[in-house]
């Protein structure tokens, strides 16, 4: 373990990450341009409305770090990113006409500019391009890992929406954050392994980082939706309740308040908004119960257990990059 | 030639295709009930109605027939039928939100009964599920078609969608058609080659019979929509019109109309409705031209075309039956 703490300190910023991935992700950038146009206008202006909103390419360079840090340096590892990042814009677009989302990362969502139905097909071709790029790898394993991954992400957003306006158990909650967003961190984490060849013990252990990256990310994302602004945000601040979405830290409150305290978040869920019981109100039932610290604490553990599951992984500046991810996902602010 | 022309008259029923493939096709049908069932209930339920509600399938019987006349009569089959058909169904559940459909084979159309979010996770659900069943046959090039395929049709809406409440060229109407209609014909007949280990010319004479089938089809499918009546049909007459789509017969009748019933037919495409011109004044028009007879004739010359595409398959009663095919696609009412 000490090695281990060591060789955290030796990366600390996310511009040192990105100097090391710097001319994959660009590759990848460029990759994921070309295979989302298509000879229908209407597909790559929507495809290339989504690319350009950005996003911080986490997935696909977990990828490239879970590859590299294995030995593998080729092709695939960047192609395959361009189609995990297919695969997200894929489902976020999906998911935006599911939440009637007018806001995607600070601009328009692509329904309100294009009208759901170029929507949901735009989300289609997106879907059966990234199966397409990834079939000519010729690898059955990642065809699997792919398709089962696509597969649990829709189940996760049903699930999701049959769960909407009621309360939930901290357990359903995991089950759901995993299914919507730690299932693409470790799918990434894996098939950076496939592609290197690895064992499947190491396959499971970055795998399982991978989850727990994802987990520690959506558990965080989901506080800061209810404690920042939204200027930081580039969205409305506290849109889960407003869409009657329970997260951690409330699903903690309404086991650990008081009986007024819990109908006033009920009041919140069910009504799908702020009318009769104020955010503020909200927020302090929050703190008194120290609801946001237990989030933080349950995304801390699992950021810490991401780091422990690269115990068997060789050092590298890719390990250390990698056991760096964890503490980015933690103490980011948007 | 005198051969086939004796051939045809051995099977003149659809009863007679469907003893054929009696045990078989009850089979697919187990087989697509077991594969969409899901552990998140409304998928299950989704995907059960829109299975209930039946339809002709025509695809897995395609896909059926041509694995048999080229000998092979495997499980793997009956399996790809059930992914053909749930391929199909899903691009009907994701065509009816965008259509906004209130009815599809005479019930109310799922979205009306689950609302579009629920709907667009179904439909990704089940090309997920399909493509998921496939890969279970350990065979890329049966990836290859299905992905391919997938992505055709999805561009086909949405190229009809462009196309909208604007006229066409024949030449753009049979683009339309065959990614929205042949291209799933032609699939199905392929997937049958490839189980039973077709040549490449095999494979391309008999995907070719599935396209001129499909064309035929959806031709057909486009006149009985302008002629046939509301309790045949299922669903209201004229549909494609009051959506602004000009099928062949209208394409044609505004290629040889005068100026005047050029303009009835343009008021109608523009204003996705019969508010300025009457449907019976557009029927005088078609009839007047010609135009109903014409598609009728295009339809008629793919059945035929598709007839002599199976000239090189040997004889036996499942070639009988994919001779039989076009007469009962062109034939039928509804």
């Amino acid at each position: 373990m000490d090695g281990e703490r060591l060789s955290t300190t030796a990366i600390t910023t996310a511009k040192e990450v990105f100097d090391l991935l710097r001319d994959e992700l660009a590759a990848m950038e460029r990759e994921f341009e070309r295979l989302s146009a298509s000879e229908v206008d209407s597909i790559t202006e929507i495809a290339g409305y989504l690319r350009e909103g950005g996003g911080k390419r986490i997935r696909p360079a977990l990828l490239l770090l879970a590859a590299k840090s294995l030995g593998h340096h080729g092709a695939s590892s960047i192609r395959l990113g361009a189609v995990i990042e297919m695969v997200h814009t894929a489902t976020l677009v999906h998911d935006d006409i599911i939440d009637v989302a007018d806001i995607r990362r600070g601009r328009p969502s692509a329904n309100t500019q294009w009208g759901n139905s170029k929507c949901v097909l735009a989300g289609d071709w997106l879907y059966m391009q990234a199966f397409r790029v990834a079939l000519e790898e010729r690898n059955f394993r990642i065809l699997d890992l792919l398709i089962g991954l696509t597969q649990q992400m829709v189940e996760g957003e049903l699930l999701q929406m049959e769960s909407l306006g009621s309360s939930l158990t901290e357990h359903d909650y995991y089950e759901l954050i995993y299914r919507k967003t730690a299932c693409l961190f470790r799918v990434s984490m894996q098939l950076g392994c496939v592609l290197a060849g690895a064992s499947p013990a190491m396959e499971k252990a970055l795998g399982d980082y991978g989850r727990n990256v994802g987990l520690a990310f959506q558990i965080v994302d989901d506080v800061l939706d209810l404690t920042a602004s939204e200027a930081v945000l580039g969205k409305p601040t506290a849109s889960d309740l407003r869409e009657g979405k329970a997260t951690l830290a409330v699903v903690h409150a309404l086991e650990h308040g008081t009986a007024e305290e819990r109908a006033d978040i009920l009041a919140v869920i069910d009504d799908q908004g702020f009318e009769r019981v104020r955010h503020e109100r909200i927020l302090a039932i929050l703190h008194r119960n120290g609801s946001i610290d237990h989030a933080i604490q349950v995304a801390d553990a699992h950021a810490e257990a991401a780091r422990e599951n690269l115990a068997m992984l060789p050092d590298s500046e890719f390990k250390r990059a990698l056991l760096w991810v964890p503490d980015f996902v933690v103490s980011r602010d948007k």
